[in-house]
């Protein structure tokens, strides 16, 4: 048996999300399907993150362990045409020998999303379905002021889905950064995981701050409150991007930077 | 009667183009449609340039003429909530009254097109119908020195459809312009005005020469040949945009830069 790693990238606006679900199409679904029609092989494919739907990824990086010995290059290229064939909106941007050891899931260290956001009147046309469209011009200051509070170790109970899972609600963010040009803002994430919906419900309070309906310093009330009632709005799914998963040992062949998986966007 | 100049943004793949047709959807006709349901007036908008099916814009600059008094902020709204209504895929960014004198097209001293180029194996997700995959990584050095030398005032019947209509081929290409950002490629061109395909033909010619199957030399010997069978490539409209007009005297509120239409990309 061999693990194949892959680098994916997907349109998160055909699926109910990466997760196999039993009504409606998911990423995972898509691919176990194209890996079985390539090798006839049954497999369960493994990701980095899951992901919720309508969300998009630019560099997800998941595995699948396989009997079949088709070198990775062609396997990433007949699933490809699988995918295509199917209309799926995947696409395999990297295949790899897996090192020693490694999981997609459980060997990444560190992940890193993006949000993106248009701050304008007008509807949506090249980007519907691709960023969230706020109305108004956010102050990009005070979101950033709001950001460095929720920098760092903290239980971030707040800014989780009441559907979390995970046992603990501790996480150390390490990076939540806003870049501005023009009407466009991306603020990224990066954390060694996630609470679920916990970008989202970051974004939509710093959004709250930059439409000047929270102050800066309510975004570290809200966290310290340790509730999820003191939370009002969610960004919604079409703005985020998974967009890196890192590994103490990288996968070969694959980015290393965030900044080639931000260039989609 | 006033005259309302507009600024559009419009996803092309659901239209034949700007130009209303006997058969399938334009830009004009639903932006024509939607001014007549919202002011019951009828009228011909006229548009900075004429786009081919599938051709993407980010800021088309176009005016219409009207009697009813309808301040321009309350036009926009009421026409981009028309457009929705019709799942029309164009949002008017802003409308403001034309100076005098003004018309869209022939007022019009400058036009920019951009070009996305992907150079990657796997196919489009998040891009698809919106940019052109190249499955090679192409030459950008060699593309910059082809470009060259179509700058300045040329006899550009090489790179002119069989069907323009225009009175001369002579044209002078300010800018042609490579950027590159990892596997992405943005290619920028200037002029007062274009001939039918001259920038899909232009970039089809440098894509060649970013394969390595033309000199760099070949692009002013094509040129020079002024003939279109010395032309072999013609760029997808899919990863073409016009992202810029300029006028002498500019519309107030308008994009003064190109670099604001060209963050949608």
């Amino acid at each position: 048996m061999r693990r194949i790693a892959l680098l994916l990238e997907w349109d998160g606006r055909g699926f109910m999300g990466w997760q196999r679900q039993a009504h409606g199409p998911s990423v995972q679904a898509a691919l176990e399907t194209a890996v079985r029609e390539v090798t006839g092989e049954t497999v369960t494919c493994q990701a980095a993150g899951r992901t919720d739907a309508g969300v998009h990824a630019t560099a997800m990086v998941a595995h699948v362990d396989l009997e079949h010995p088709i070198p990775p290059f062609r396997l990433s290229e007949a699933l490809n045409a699988r995918l295509r064939a199917a209309r799926a909106a995947v696409a395999v941007l990297r295949a790899a020998d897996a090192p020693p050891g490694f999981h997609a899931r459980f060997s990444c260290t560190g992940r890193t999303y993006a949000y993106r956001i248009v701050m304008r009147r007008a509807p949506l046309t090249l980007e519907a379905g691709r960023a969230w469209r706020v109305p108004r011009l956010l102050d990009v200051g005070a979101m950033r002021e709001g950001a460095l509070q929720l920098i760092g170790r903290h239980d971030f109970t707040t800014f989780r889905s009441v559907h979390c899972q995970a046992t603990s609600p501790v996480r150390t963010l390490d990076r939540l950064d806003i870049a501005a040009n023009g009407e466009r803002l991306i603020i990224l994430a990066s954390a060694r995981s996630f609470l679920h919906h916990q970008v989202r419900s970051m974004v939509g309070a710093l959004v709250l701050v930059g439409l000047g309906r929270w102050t800066p310093a309510r975004v570290g009330e809200a966290l310290a409150r340790r509730d999820r009632a003191a939370l009002v709005l969610n960004a919604p799914a079409e703005g985020l991007y998974f967009i890196g998963a890192t590994y103490a040992e990288p996968v070969e062949g694959f980015y290393t930077s965030t900044a080639m998986a931000a260039s989609t966007l």
